[in-house]
Parts: structure tokens; C-alpha cells; sequence
């Protein structure tokens, strides 16, 4: 692609501030592997003990499985025409993808910006990474799901937030006035994103400055507990209380917690606002082959090397899903899923699960087949939607083949 | 201290931008372990790889050895009274200190912002490492040191830059037009940091955007070769040098040349402008370990575990010095020394050279005595001079107790 090639690049493969420039198609590309060069960060630790490595095939078996996976054939959502696998991953512009069997690696391939060294942006995924800590919390007494914001937050004030539980956050069923279509210039999303912005604010600005400054002053609209609706503040309150709740940060939790104890090649990062707050909902940068272990240690139920991280009944809990009758139907490509403790539960056959992210990230977790699947992307639309209906179909096929191996 | 305590912190233990708010006394005394929460950066990637431990001696013997060395006592520059070497760590607002002994790490503490899993700002000590790679270059045949910068670089045009050689530019003999008084609102020093900011330009601003733009506009002051002038820009010549006759930013070399091969025990990084090139002359924050294990590279004459990472004649030439009749006086307390590849010599008993930067970082290494000394410490004043009298002679004392234990 050539982006940032060159010392210097030439200007037309220059990628710089702002936002509306760097991350979007086709710079994007670039972009997706260097936020932290953007944005300031703060690190998600992998501590200083050795990494401990993944489990691979015989370099033979291992070019073998590639072939075979690479000529699966699949029928994507709402097409008639088949596709191979391998076309399926140029089509979702994959930066990177990681398919584990039984905990071990069968399939991992890097294109576009990213190689094994590298962080990608994984976006909306972080969500699920605070979920799950959040979820640790609870399932370890240390957080109420029943407690209502205002009592853990009581600067929460007047927000809408103030009388949500702690349980209907997690599982985004709050009624909180936040609109996120990024067609809207009058969207709240924008306002968020002034708010969170690390770059000093403009002249008269007179918003919130930072994300819990932010979350203070939401508007109602609809009840709690009554519908879920997908938005991102839910999570970023959710980092607050949980940073609240422990006295640390969510980056020193998912260190703590996940990339110290699954033994972690590489320390992944978070970008933060001007207070130096992490965003809870987004900001996460990580490396393949971590969210490999991530996922594995998800399908373990909370064990990996050997070692119990948090209870298995985190992942049961999240496994079992949300209130399928609250999902609606505005996630056509999911049909009748359901959202609990910031993942996606499909409620198929297989009893699959995942972290999603906008642009094509994913950790797709099938119990089934015993199989983690990690995709990291860089597709010009943001919309999941658009995406997946190259993906599942295909996710779900090398789980058959996957299965039909034993 | 407090800073950044709470989730969130109180009003008055809160650090954000600018820069002269958060790396002000007594701000930087956190901010210096936390620059990348403020600033995008570039990794210097540790690779994937088990770091490689130090060598440390046995809890009982190594809690000894801190409480003699503690003891030890020495008399600063200019002053009659004698110190103890554990207070003049406090004078020094010392917050993290390493001493290798023959390879063995025979003193190690922490104070202030430091910890074991922390990254420091290392300021000029940054000018070291793209010294020390271009250098390498040097010996290894891949730059010459007698090319003229307009050789290597045609675009620099008519910058005073473009008649210098590469050896000028790497022992700053260059005479280039560039004052860095703080204190001087109209130094140049200012118009260099609005150059390398990589926040949005101000309305209006109409200077040069990013390091490499304000090296192509310096004027001349003084002749090529006549004196020894300590000129930060020097150092980002060399970065753009480096990077264009090796394709590679400062920051893959670092990490290619210096932090995979000496099996790091963490990623470091660098501070980078609004077109994302690394701030080669004082860019980095790094883990103190892996400062010691730098220092210990150079000791061994580019040799580490067993391993040469680069020819020795690399490390024979920076201990040799810079020609000490161009060193002038401005450095009372380094006296009769010299600065070559970007690092201090000192021309004294034990042949003593070392990377430094301000505030109080150091690498020190003492052939003589076999001992290498990393301080980084966040010092209210920027200049050395201000903290060599409690240091300098802090240092000779633990290299005479270390050789006095043969």
C-alpha cells in the first residue's frame, strides 16, 4: 500500500492528525496497526516473565491444514454464489486472522499492515474485555450486580446512569439518550468524542472534558432493564465503576487479570482521554496471537497452561447470554442473539460467542468444536453488518471441518 | 505524592496537557514515568522472545552489598561536607537506580514513579542510542562518516546542515544556528518544539511542520569542525541520516539492533512528531533493566550474553572520545572531556564514558572497574551540571568499593 514508506514518505502517502484523516478508508489500513502513534496510550503490561507459547502443528501438518482450510467453501448470508475460504479473507480486508483447534494453532495468516510483532486496533472488542473483568468481579464477590450506579458513583449525580444496576450496564439495557450514527453530524457520538479527546480543547469549548465528565450529565430515554440498545457508553461507565469498585485502572486489571496470568507475548495498549482515562469502550491495540489466548481461555472456562485465571463461571455465565427477548432485531446478520457482560451470544447450534469490533475485529469463541477464531480487519465500512455475512458462514465451516477431523 | 491517585484523581493531583503543566516540577516527578500518556509513540519492540535475566547474587549477599553501598560515603564537588551515597540517591530525586558489577547486578531500588514494570524518560540519554546505531553503521561500512548530509540527504537544500559531515553531526561540531536556553522565550528551542508537536498546528502557525522541516531551514553559526556545541538538532540530523541510508526508522533500528538481540525484558518507546517520526534526540522512555543491560552491551565491547551484537571496534571508538581541545569549558562539572557519537567522555582514571540526559538520567559505565550504573531520576532543574557534584563522585566511590571487593 505504501502508506508512511519513506524517510520522509512522500505526501501523498502521509498520514497524519486528524481522526477524519488517519482513520479513515483507505488510510485506515495503516492506521489499524499504529493508533499509539496518533493517540497517547497507556500499556497493558505482559509483566516480565517469559511468554509462554502457543501449540503448533509440524510445519507439514501444519502447510497442510492451511491448504485444506483455504478451499473450504462456504455460501455467504443472502448470496448464492459460493466462496473459499481464502477468498472470504481478502473480501473482509483481514489484517490478520488465528484459528485454534483443541488449543492448538491451525490456521494463522498476517496481511496488510499487521505481522506477529504488531498491535491492531481492536475497537468495540475492548468492550468485552472490560465486560469480562467486570464479570470477575461479580462472580467473585467483589462487584453487586444488583447495586445501582449511584451507589458506587455518587458523583453520578443526575445522570440517567445514576439509577441503572450495575447488571443492566454490563448488558447494555440501560435507557441512556446516546445516539451513535456516524452519518448524523449531530450525533452524541461526536460530543463523546470532543469530550474524549486527548488533544487540548478548542477555544469556548464548554463540554465535558473526558469521558466520566462525559457520563455525568446523559440524558434519559426509554427505561432501564426494558430493551438492549448497543451503545458505547455503557461502557465506558462500566470501566468506572469497575476502576472504582478495585482502586486500579482497566488497564492495570486486564494486566493483572489476563495478559500477565495467559502468559502473554506482548504487552497490548489503550488509548486514553486528556485525564489519562483509558476508553473502556474502544481503545484497545493488541497482538494476534495474545487475542488468541485470550479466546482459548475463554473456551477453557477461565483455565489456560495449566492455570485457573477466574472461575468457569464467568464463562458460563456470558455462555448462557443475555435476554434474548430484549435483543430486537436491529443485528439482522445475528438473528435472535443476545448481548450479556459486553459479548455477543449467537444462542446457534454450536453455542457460539464473541468480541466484536467495528471494521471486522473478532474473537469468535464455538464450544462446539472447540475452536477460537480471532480476525483482525481493516474493511472500509465500519458496520459489522456489512461484514459478516462473508464471515459467520465461513467461521461456521471451518468449524465443521474442524470438527469432522477428529 | 499522590498524582493521578483515584478514579478520579482530585482536582489537584490531576496532570494533563500542556507539556509545561505536566513536565513542570513537581508534576514530571510522575509524568516522566508516564510520557506516553500524553504523547503518540513508536515501540521499540522487544521481539517475542524470554527476556534473558540478569545475573543477581544470592538474596543474603545481595541485601549486604546494598547496606555497604548505602554506607558508603564520598565528598561532593564544591562542598567540604561528606555524603552517605543512600542520601545523595534522595538529593538526586533518584527513581530508579541499577549497579552491575562484572556483569552481575550487585544494587537495584526503586523510588518515585519507578517500578520494576515501569518505563522512564531517559531525555538526551535518547541521543546515546541513535549515536550508538549510527555509529555501528559507521564501523560496519554501511554509512561513511566523511559524506557531506546533502550527500545523503539532497532535500536538506540550503540548510546549514547540508555542508557538515556525517562525523560533525554525530560529535555535534557542526556549526549550526540553535539556542537552547530555557529560559530564553525567544530561543530556538521553542520554535523547534512547536515544529515537532504532534498536536494540530495553531491558526495561523506558519512555521515548519515536524523535526525534519526545521532541519532544512537552520542557518549557520560559526564552522563546521571548529568547537563541540551540545545542539539537540544534531542528534535528529542523525536520526533522518540513519533512517534514510538504512530505510528503517530509529525506532526498528533500536529495536533490531539493540533491544531483541540483548533479550530485553521490555518493549521500549519513543515520542514521536505530527508525521510520525521518533525524537531521536530525546525521545525514549525504557525499564531500567534494560538501560543496565545497554550499559553492560557497551562494557563487553558489544558483546551480551554470550552473543555479539555488534563489532567491538563500535564501543573502542566511543571510549576513545571526541577530539577534547573543540569540548571548550561549559561543563565544569565533566571537565577535560569530549563527546563523541553522541555520548560523554570523560577522559578520567577509569576511562569512564556515558549517555545523560537531563533531569539526572545515566548510563555510566566504568571499564576499570567493571560497572555499569543506570540512574534515572526526575530532578527539579533540567541541567546535570546542577546534579553531577552529588553524582560524579557518588559514581567513582561504588567503582572503587566494587574493585576493593576483588
Amino acid at each position: 500500500m505504501g502508506w508512511m514508506q519513506g524517510f520522509p514518505p512522500p505526501p501523498d502517502k502521509l498520514i497524519t492528525q486528524p481522526d477524519s484523516v488517519y482513520f479513515s478508508f483507505p488510510k485506515l489500513r495503516w492506521s489499524v496497526c499504529h493508533l499509539r502513534e496518533f493517540l497517547p496510550t497507556e500499556e497493558i503490561g505482559r509483566g516480565l516473565d517469559a511468554p509462554v507459547p502457543l501449540d503448533y502443528p509440524e510445519p507439514h501438518d501444519f502447510a497442510d491444514l492451511r491448504q485444506q482450510i483455504d478451499a473450504l467453501t462456504f455460501t455467504p448470508q443472502n448470496r448464492d454464489a459460493e466462496m473459499t475460504w481464502e477468498e472470504s479473507l481478502h473480501a473482509n480486508y483481514t489484517d490478520g486472522i488465528l484459528i485454534l483447534h483443541r488449543g492448538r494453532v491451525v490456521y494463522e495468516r498476517y496481511f496488510g499492515c499487521l505481522e506477529e510483532t504488531g498491535q491492531h486496533a481492536i475497537m468495540s472488542m475492548t468492550k468485552s474485555i472490560t465486560g469480562l473483568l467486570a464479570e470477575i468481579m461479580v462472580v467473585e464477590g467483589a462487584l453487586d450486580e444488583t447495586a445501582l450506579v449511584r451507589e458506587i458513583i455518587p458523583e453520578i449525580g443526575d445522570s440517567a446512569f445514576a439509577t441503572a444496576t450495575v447488571r443492566q450496564v454490563m448488558d447494555m439495557t440501560t435507557g441512556v439518550k446516546y445516539s451513535e450514527d456516524y452519518s448524523d453530524p449531530t450525533a452524541d457520538i461526536w460530543r463523546y468524542a470532543a469530550a474524549a479527546s486527548p488533544l487540548p480543547k478548542p477555544e469556548g469549548y464548554e463540554g465535558p472534558d473526558g469521558y466520566w465528565e462525559y457520563l455525568r450529565q446523559v440524558g434519559p430515554e426509554g427505561a432501564h432493564g426494558d430493551a438492549f440498545h448497543y451503545k458505547t457508553i455503557n461502557s465506558d461507565m462500566l470501566g468506572w465503576i469497575i476502576s472504582r469498585v478495585s482502586g486500579k485502572s482497566v488497564t492495570d486489571l486486564a494486566s493483572e487479570r489476563l495478559w500477565r496470568p495467559m502468559g502473554a507475548e506482548q504487552s497490548a495498549y489503550q488509548t486514553v482521554d486528556g485525564k489519562g482515562v483509558p476508553f473502556a469502550g474502544g481503545g484497545i491495540s493488541a497482538g494476534l496471537r495474545d487475542l488468541g489466548r485470550l479466546g482459548q481461555l475463554m473456551l477453557n472456562m477461565g483455565e489456560l497452561n495449566g492455570v485457573r485465571v477466574f472461575p468457569a463461571e464467568v464463562v458460563k455465565n456470558i455462555r448462557a447470554g443475555g435476554d434474548r427477548s430484549k435483543f430486537g432485531d436491529r443485528f439482522p446478520t445475528i438473528g435472535a442473539g443476545s448481548y450479556t457482560s459486553q459479548w455477543w451470544v449467537f444462542h446457534n447450534d454450536h453455542g457460539a460467542y464473541a468480541a466484536r469490533g467495528v471494521h471486522g475485529q473478532t474473537i469468535y469463541v464455538d464450544p462446539t468444536a472447540e475452536m477460537v477464531l480471532v480476525r483482525l480487519a481493516s474493511f472500509p465500512q465500519a458496520q459489522n453488518g456489512l461484514i459478516d455475512p462473508t464471515s459467520l458462514p465461513a467461521y461456521q465451516a471451518v468449524a465443521e471441518f474442524l470438527m469432522s477431523q477428529d
